[in-house]
């Protein structure tokens, strides 16, 4: 952490900010540069001295507090060198694989959601999603089918063997959807709910969380710090677009969140490219890119019928061109030295 | 709403949209268009059709479906078009009077809290503001006193009369919330937390609903809905600044907002200086320029002692600066017409 | 400027660094962190240092370089405290007047320019803007009467006495509009157009430098950098709006900036709320918005008749709606210690 | 297009518009909306219609007006159906080779250029890139060796066969670079200076055109307009990153944009992965990406010797590195079907 002086910070102040740091504990370094001063602050890492920023930067003739090291520690690379695995029902995120996710936006019916986990399955993916709670923009929207969606999910992994992700809206549904999920999904609008967060922490499913729209990379990884400070370690973090000026797209593929998160963090890192494009028109290309940028796997929409979709339809593959889709994958992933396993 | 069909839509998909418009009990109407189709889809108000877009998107040969109309109806100027005010404890939101609320980000002690409360209330403010559930960036961070903090905001406004601002994070903490404030906060982070929206609903007390700093005016509007929905329609928008690519201040006041709210809504609009600058250098001046742009109120953070505030002290004012601002807004309110009440 | 090092670096590649500093006559200063060096470069001020970011930051072992103080040396406040006054054929931006500069988005015909300076003159404004050579999005757009436009701004100014500040798009054109223009204004598009930006500094007119919609502040000091170093310190600053996710408006105008630029810098900074904003529903609102937060003057669109303007008619008043908004600015100038001259 | 009025138009009002597009030539259809009339405006292609909008949005009761297809004309794909191959030297980009143009950002000196020519060359480049004239954010940055930079790049062309890129600034240099160049290319600071563009249009050589960072795709393409318009119809789109709050990367990399302009449009498309990430470490992971993501080419930074790069050295790859990127371009190009050619 340095503390910046302003320009004409008096002696008194610079002496304040000094005995400031060493009150909290740390060692202050004075820089003794020639326009304005300089104070560095040694001893701990930076994720612990988020919570001093505030505190050093309205000392008076601080210009500003800077972090040099992340503002998070759990989830980071320098904490945890290694790749980080993580097993669901006998699939493996994180390592060599390339994990393809596939089910539609929302569960709407028992034949849709068994014909989808077919479909899927028969194509290469190996987890079953779709939304039994549905955050939607508007009101007056489908807001999915609840716990009866639960129990369709369920039943599909009964009959195909795909674990399944879902998303849980509320605190207090996830008690509710443990029972029958085996991924948490976190929603890109409730990537902030630290109420939801912290609660993840004390469960024992993986949670799959996805980047807030407006929400910068680091924040991302503080949101997963909340859960794994709580000691749920499983976390896999997903892309999913993010809102930029550019309205030809739903959402701006941040493409190169991927190797970023990858060099940052030991978590696996996945893409949503139905979300992050919002066309069907171009969830192929940019599921391909994410394969060559990195990525340990794909969350992607696909529905029997999209013209029939309650929603996100739009964006939703038919199992046919899911299946198109899927070798052109498989290609890419060789060509950058993973693999989508065989069935 | 207006469905663009695709520059070589064949006529049996024109057919196929004309009759999926009719099966939804609306009446089409073709526009012969030399390059492309467009059909009109006549008969409610958008916000009624927002569940349709998905549904007729996804047609074989639509290019894209445009609504012409609102997404949101209950919030909507054209639904309502007085401007709605919002009494609290005597005072009076949406009116001629430009009301200030005021106080510390969050509530740290007994004393800090009292004595902030009797400083904002001399320099003018009708309502405290004051954090006992803090939402932070990093888990690392001071999170708020919780029930104490609450019990110690009601104790000031014992003292003072000034009504209480507060917020609430988790849907649970509803009921516990609603027995000691006046005014329910919904933080900008949680702006589309629709589990907590849809509660809000429920509850008989205003809510002040910021906007979510990655989220688009009309979105603000449709969250606005989804509380207005359950019954309680007395919501106060905040404008707090977004995420952009400026990095001079934490956030973009986006001053725009204020005049296009007043006139989409009927709902009265406030700002916050304080977060959407991010610094106390720049409070006072953005406060003098939202009462300009027409809000009906200012939320400022106060602190009796920035430089040992847990939270925010960067963008705090003193007291004594605080009193300073109030000096200019009162006379930029009476030039645009509008006044501060005298205590 | 400081250079952090890499959590891993060896002790080879710090010295590598040392040695790097030291040849490029800087003094370095290692700082003993427990995670990573951080060596601080002391000695001259940072716009000089801006290009040695690159030369250090590709050295190995380096994480990344951090400027500490400004990019930008001649436009900065620490390098000239006082603010800069401009006189324009006698009338003086950046001093205690706020200055109003108004008239139509472009030059249509002899008739239109003179009624509009006459009517912006007669509410009040003390400099006429007009465009002769006009950057339009689209090549099918009304591009400018060219020389002739010029003229007849000459012919608007002898009839009025209002300075004209008037648009140059290609550097070559530079010595035809200084023949006729008072202020020459570089467009938002060609904010970096550094071709434009090196001969205006050699000119002797002040130059109205417009913010390009996605510059950051610190880029459009370092633009103005470009002109006064060759020479030509007369510059005028102009937030006109940056392009963010909010599509409610043309533009999003970045309030925050004014007070951010009377911070750094010592130059005029004015507001252009009709580009801003862009609809003539929300310029008086923000014109006023940009007075109370500090701005020295407003550049307005007015047309006599927007109806049949050839460009911005949409954003532009009419006389009347120009008249009554001065009104509104009059008093708020007053209202912040200000004034707007009476004629 | 479609103009839409207020909802409570008054028929005088849409008589006056239904006279005005009448007046212009065009058909005006009005559609009976229950909430608020919609005017379609039949006869010609929105291209040429982009001049009437601000004609028409000014109309009183007018609430706006929306173009419903393409905004530009020569560029698009429904004007030209095929994919435009363009020819350079021998190289043919467009077709079904992904072509790698590869070199330093700047040209230092004639080893440096000599070197980095040879060393791309190897690797499996088809055309040389090299900066002579430089825009650059800070004025103390080196700006470039200008005429000499320009013989040594030709001088590097005859050595190795490979036909050069370079940058041209300034409207008047062009008949200078095109003595020497064989891909013009425009700067993404200069994609919207029209002055450039427009004598662009009328030179016999190919374009290479860098999108501007704050600039949508359909501005893109209308700035690609005005140089068709003059008679060039030889372009290059290239994206190279856009401004977004993501501050993780130098840009954000919109890989959207590839299959979007490849849809939009018949004009080959290529990405700069060195400039859209900003870091020497994901420079492959994105080249990769784009790719995949179908992109005709690549244009990437190789510096001989980065650490002593005037310019640009952190994002610039060794010849070892760019070597080993090749390998993986050369196999993600084949799993999407395209190839990279053998020397």
């Amino acid at each position: 952490m340095v503390i910046v002086m302003e320009q004409g910070a008096e002696p008194g102040q610079i002496e304040a900010v000094i005995e400031a740091v060493q009150k909290e504990g740390f060692t202050p370094f004075v820089n003794p540069g020639v326009e304005r001063k300089v104070i560095a602050v040694l001893g701990v890492i930076d994720s612990v001295k988020v919570a001093l920023v505030d505190r050093f930067s309205n000392l008076p003739g601080v210009e500003r507090v800077q972090l040099i090291s992340e503002a998070y520690k759990l989830s980071s690379r320098s904490y945890h060198p290694e790749d980080t695995l993580i097993e669901v029902g006998g699939v493996r995120i994180g390592g060599p694989e390339v994990v393809i996710i596939a089910g539609p936006c929302s569960v709407e019916s028992r034949s849709q959601i068994l014909e989808a986990a077919e479909a899927v399955k028969a194509a290469g993916a190996k987890m079953l999603r779709g939304g039994a709670f549905k955050p939607r923009t508007s009101p007056y929207s489908f807001q999915g089918l609840g716990e009866p969606g639960l129990k369709l999910l369920a039943e599909a992994r009964e009959a195909t063997g795909l674990p399944v992700v879902t998303e849980v809206l509320d605190p207090h549904d996830i008690s509710l959807v443990v029972k029958y999920a085996d991924v948490l999904q976190v929603g890109a609008r409730n990537m902030q709910n630290y109420a939801l967060l912290q609660r993840l922490g004390k469960t024992s499913k993986p949670v799959l969380l996805k980047r807030g729209p407006g929400c910068r990379l680091r924040e991302m990884l503080q949101a997963a710090e909340y859960i794994m400070i709580g000691g749920n370690h499983r976390i896999i973090l997903c892309e999913r677009g993010i809102t930029t000026f550019e309205d030809a797209t739903r959402n701006t593929t941040d493409i190169n969140a991927i190797p970023v998160l990858k060099h940052w963090s030991h978590l696996p890192v996945i893409l949503d490219p139905s979300h992050s494009t919002g066309h069907v028109r171009y969830v192929s290309a940019i599921a391909c890119a994410g394969v060559a940028a990195g990525a340990d796997g794909l969350i992607v929409e696909v529905h029997p019928n999209p013209a029939e979709a309650l929603s996100d339809g739009v964006q939703s593959l038919t199992p046919e061109r899911f299946q198109q889709m899927m070798q052109v994958v498989k290609r890419v992933s060789w060509a950058v030295g993973r693999e989508v396993a065989a069935k």
